[in-house]
């Protein structure tokens, strides 16, 4: 692993000054020079970008309105409309605004579930590596009945290799890795670097980038697994969420989430059932609860990645960088829990979608 | 191993003749032989058995009366009434017909969720080894508003070892144990036998039993992340649940799911997600999900079983029988769960929990 370098600093100011430039941006005129809408359009939210020029995002919205979140769009009295016609409606609320202001010749990109099955248009997965180019090529135009074109960025899969891997798909996070790719061509950094990925979230990736593109990749439902733990289970529902990581059962959790011998024995199954038992001998209180169960979880997840590496024939030492995107918080709680694992310490990349959206368009010469 | 002997056969006979008699029993008068009620009190419901001589059981009621669900007999208007009042109401409507022929003078024993602090009474839960004896001398005692006595079951506990293993706690299935150890008296099974005992369920029990003692246990998450995940999940969630079990995902699944390496390098969280990947790149059917996952969750559980017992330094071949008991389609599954991954093939043991309660009463000096 290379040494924390003055790159990390660049990225980080590099995205203070973009962030003050947006801020300032809206009372500046500066809508006038818009040039592409971007979306990252998942299951149950929809953000939108305008960018202006060299991608520096002018403004930002964002509505409740995930592609399997769209039923308040639906006409007065109707329990069911053709999908295209809610889409185009939620398209419509968070962005005729911004296409009125430009005449509709405004370019629009997007990704995420919105080129899923039960999204606008299906945008084929593409196999891996891929990098930001291939994305560029490969996006699927949809037309709104304004006559607005709406170009689609593909998902991704890897194919399964019997006994060694089975088939992997991810969609939206491509866009985080491109820009994070982006964000990452500064001097500093080689061309050719190895790069981890983590992006945590409902179903956490974990991938690898060689040379610009990504080579593989793998999903833990991390995410999804605690919340419907936390929200429906008989073993971990928790009336009492603290705002403030309990770090002490954050650390407890992990320490029996990390291993395989011992307590551990038993693996994911059994550990889970001592969010429990512990409770219940009073070893835990019910507001631990949460933050055991996260801990656990993550620890399950960060040692399996390494399980995963280990198969490849690959170990942490062979990325010359660790890096994590998504949400700050949960991205936190990783770093805290690489410190604990003695990993190289990731570093945290802001607003990875937003610049993977513009890289990609630019790529795909939607902007120049 | 022990071959399969003539006690299984008689294990079987035994039983049908039971039934023969319990379903003859309604019309031939032998209420009034009644000697004690049985309660199976969980969660979600609530069963009660009428004993007649020798345990033979007379009749058998079933109400939607488990602890956590009495919202039915709050009064008229009222949001919230006191648990002891809901609780003797679900009491009395299974009972009052039963405890009014014989003038309120038999004997009442319950097990399960009614023992713990959601339930009528606490029941403190006694440390392993357990055998029903010790079971019978720590009922803990509750008198309705009526009068009548009920005998609750203690639940049992296994206090943790740093660094080998956690706390773990059952309640319910301590009366399924002590009613499959009495099943076994017979000639042919020697009382210090080592049995190993599966209770599948929202929380799989695996109890080793040692000289007819609860010795210790492991429980398993099985259940209650299979209807989380079904019901719930993005990744498996599905609307086709085929009556006949799918044998080909279930086999999949298994496969999976035992292995720790290859393809189930990256563990649990990992392989659920297999269910989603396959289905969205075609390999598996939305029909085929849960069968898959369901074997994939029952491989992991079975070989964590055996992880647990070789971390005690035991292994399958240390116990002269393996038995299964609760649901029956359960426990075909893990019998056919058990053939694939080449154990020992394990028995089915029908009807524990009313001879559990039988027995336990037996002991206790509540019948003779």
């Amino acid at each position: 692993m290379k040494e924390q370098t003055r790159a990390d600093v660049i990225i980080r100011a590099d995205f203070v000054a973009w962030n003050w430039w947006r801020r300032c941006g809206r009372g500046m005129g500066l809508m006038q020079g818009a040039r592409l809408i971007g979306l990252d359009w998942g299951t149950s939210s929809l953000r939108a970008y305008l960018f202006g020029d060299n991608g520096m995002a002018l403004a930002e919205r964002m509505a409740p309105s995930g592609v399997m979140h769209l039923q308040r769009f639906l006409p007065p009295g109707k329990t069911e409309a053709p999908r295209e016609q809610l889409i185009e409606a939620a398209f419509d609320e968070i962005c005729a605004e911004w296409l009125a202001e430009k005449g509709r010749n405004l370019q629009v990109i997007a990704c995420g579930m919105v080129g899923s099955t039960v999204g606008w248009k299906e945008a084929a997965y593409l196999k891996v590596p891929v990098g930001t180019g291939a994305l560029a090529k490969a996006l699927t135009m949809v037309k709104t009945a304004d006559g607005v074109t709406v170009q689609i960025v593909p998902g991704i899969c890897a194919a399964g290799v019997p006994g060694k891997s089975f088939p992997e798909i991810l969609r939206g996070e491509e866009t985080q890795i491109a820009g994070i790719i982006a964000r990452l061509a500064v001097p500093e950094s080689g061309a050719s670097e190895n790069l981890l990925i983590g992006l945590p979230g409902t179903h956490s990736k974990w991938v690898q980038v060689r040379d610009r593109e990504i080579v593989s990749f793998s999903t833990f439902v991390t995410g999804e697994l605690y919340g419907l733990l936390t929200r429906y289970s008989v073993v971990a529902k928790s009336e009492k969420k603290p705002e403030l990581l309990d770090a002490e059962s954050f650390h407890l959790g992990l320490q029996l989430g990390r291993a395989r011998t011992g307590e551990a024995a038993g693996g994911l199954l059994s550990t889970i059932f001592s969010t429990r038992s512990k409770r219940v001998l009073s070893e835990l209180r019910e507001e631990q609860q949460p933050d055991y169960l996260s801990g656990l979880l993550i620890g399950e997840e960060l040692a399996s990645v390494q399980r995963v590496l280990a198969r490849d024939q690959r170990s942490l030492s062979d990325y010359s960088r660790i890096l994590l995107a998504g949400d700050r918080a949960l991205c936190a709680r990783y770093q805290a829990a690489c410190r604990q694992l003695s990993w190289p310490a990731p570093d945290f990349v802001e607003g990875a979608t937003e610049l993977g959206l513009w890289s990609i368009a630019w790529a795909a010469g939607l902007v120049n």
